[in-house]
C-alpha cells in the first residue's frame, strides 16, 4: 500500500507519535517534530499539511482502497456482502502498518479532542465514499446509506478491539477481528 | 421532553438559526444572536456556553432519553431490540420540535465544519452512553459496541431520510422511517 513508507516521512511520523505521547499535542509543534525526525520543518510541509494530518496521512489512501474492493465485489453480492468486502480489505492496509504504531497513535487520539475530531471527520468521508460506491452499483439510497454506515460501525469496532487486545506474538489479524465482527452484525439482527 | 421552551432560550435559537443561515456561522457573533433575539449577551451566556452550543443543547436530554428507553427494554429484549427501542424514542423528542427548525438546523450544521465536527463528536457521545447501557443489561462487549454504533447509525440514516423528506402536511412520523430504517438493517444482513 506505500503507507509505511521509511525515509523522512517515517520519521516524521514516528518523531510526531513520540512527542504527542511524551508532551501531549498541543504542547508539540512542527519545528519539534523536525528537530526530532533530524529534518527541517520545509522537509515536514513536504510531506503533511499540519501537525494534525501527520496522523492522517494515509487515509485517503486507506478510502480509496475500501471503495475499490466495494466496487469490484461480485455484481451478485448483496450491498452488506460488497460493504463487508471494503471492510475486510482495510486489513490490508493495517498490515502494513505495525501494530504497536497503530495502538500508540490510537491512544494520543483518543486522548486528544482535535484530533478525536478529526478521525471523526475522517470516519464520516470514508462513509459518504462507501455510500456513493454502491449508489455506482444501483443500490437504492436508504439503504446505500445504512449498508455504508453499519460497514463503518463494524470497522470501528473491530479495529477498537483489534487495538485493544494484549499483544502477543501471535497476535489475532485484524482481519480474523473484522470476520469475527460482521460474524456478530449476523447475530445481531436475526 | 422540555426542549423547546418558549421565551428567551427558544428565540435564542431561532436567531441564532436564522443569522447562521443569513451571514454564515463564522460571521456571527453572540453579541449579534442576543440582539436579535432582543436580550442581552449575559442573558444568551445564562442558557449558552457558546455559539457552537446553541445548537446542540438539547443533546444531553435526547441521550438520556434514549439511555432511559434501552434500560427500560424488557429483560428478554435482544441487544439489537433493545437498541432499536432507544432509536425509537429519539422520536419522542423530535416530535417535540417543529421539524422544519430541525431541518435547517442540519442544513447550517451541514455546511460548517465546525457544527458538523460538534454533531460527530455528540454522535460518539451518544453511541458510548447506549453502549454503557449495554453493558449494564449483562451485554457482551463486543456486542455492546456493535448493537450501540449500529443503533447510531440506523439514527443517522433514518434522522438524515426524514429531514430530506419534501414538506407536506402529512409528513412521514420520524418514528415510522426508524421503524423502515430498522427493516432495512434487518434485510440488510439477511
Amino acid at each position: 500500500m506505500g503507507r509505511w513508507e521509511p525515509g523522512a516521512a517515517g520519521r516524521l511520523r514516528e518523531a510526531a507519535l513520540a512527542l504527542y505521547a511524551e508532551r501531549g499535542y498541543d504542547g508539540t509543534t512542527v519545528a519539534d517534530i523536525a528537530d526530532r525526525a533530524g529534518v527541517t520543518a520545509r522537509t515536514f510541509f513536504r510531506h503533511f499539511a499540519d501537525k494534525r494530518e501527520v496522523l492522517f496521512a494515509g487515509s485517503e489512501q486507506l478510502e480509496q482502497h475500501m471503495v475499490k474492493a466495494l466496487a469490484e465485489a461480485p455484481a451478485s453480492a448483496t450491498p452488506m456482502k460488497a460493504v463487508a468486502a471494503a471492510v475486510l480489505a482495510s486489513s490490508d492496509f493495517f498490515d502494513t502498518i505495525p501494530p504497536e504504531y497503530s495502538r500508540r497513535r490510537q491512544a494520543v487520539i483518543s486522548s486528544t479532542p482535535e484530533l478525536r475530531e478529526r478521525e471523526l471527520i475522517k470516519l464520516a468521508t470514508l462513509t459518504s465514499a462507501l455510500t456513493r460506491a454502491l449508489l455506482d452499483r444501483g443500490v437504492e439510497p436508504d439503504v446505500a446509506a445504512l449498508a455504508a454506515e453499519t460497514g463503518v460501525a463494524v470497522f470501528r469496532v473491530a479495529f477498537g478491539r483489534w487495538i485493544a487486545a494484549p499483544e502477543t506474538p501471535e497476535a489475532v489479524p485484524f482481519a480474523a477481528v473484522i470476520r469475527s465482527t460482521l460474524e456478530n452484525l449476523a447475530g445481531l439482527t436475526t
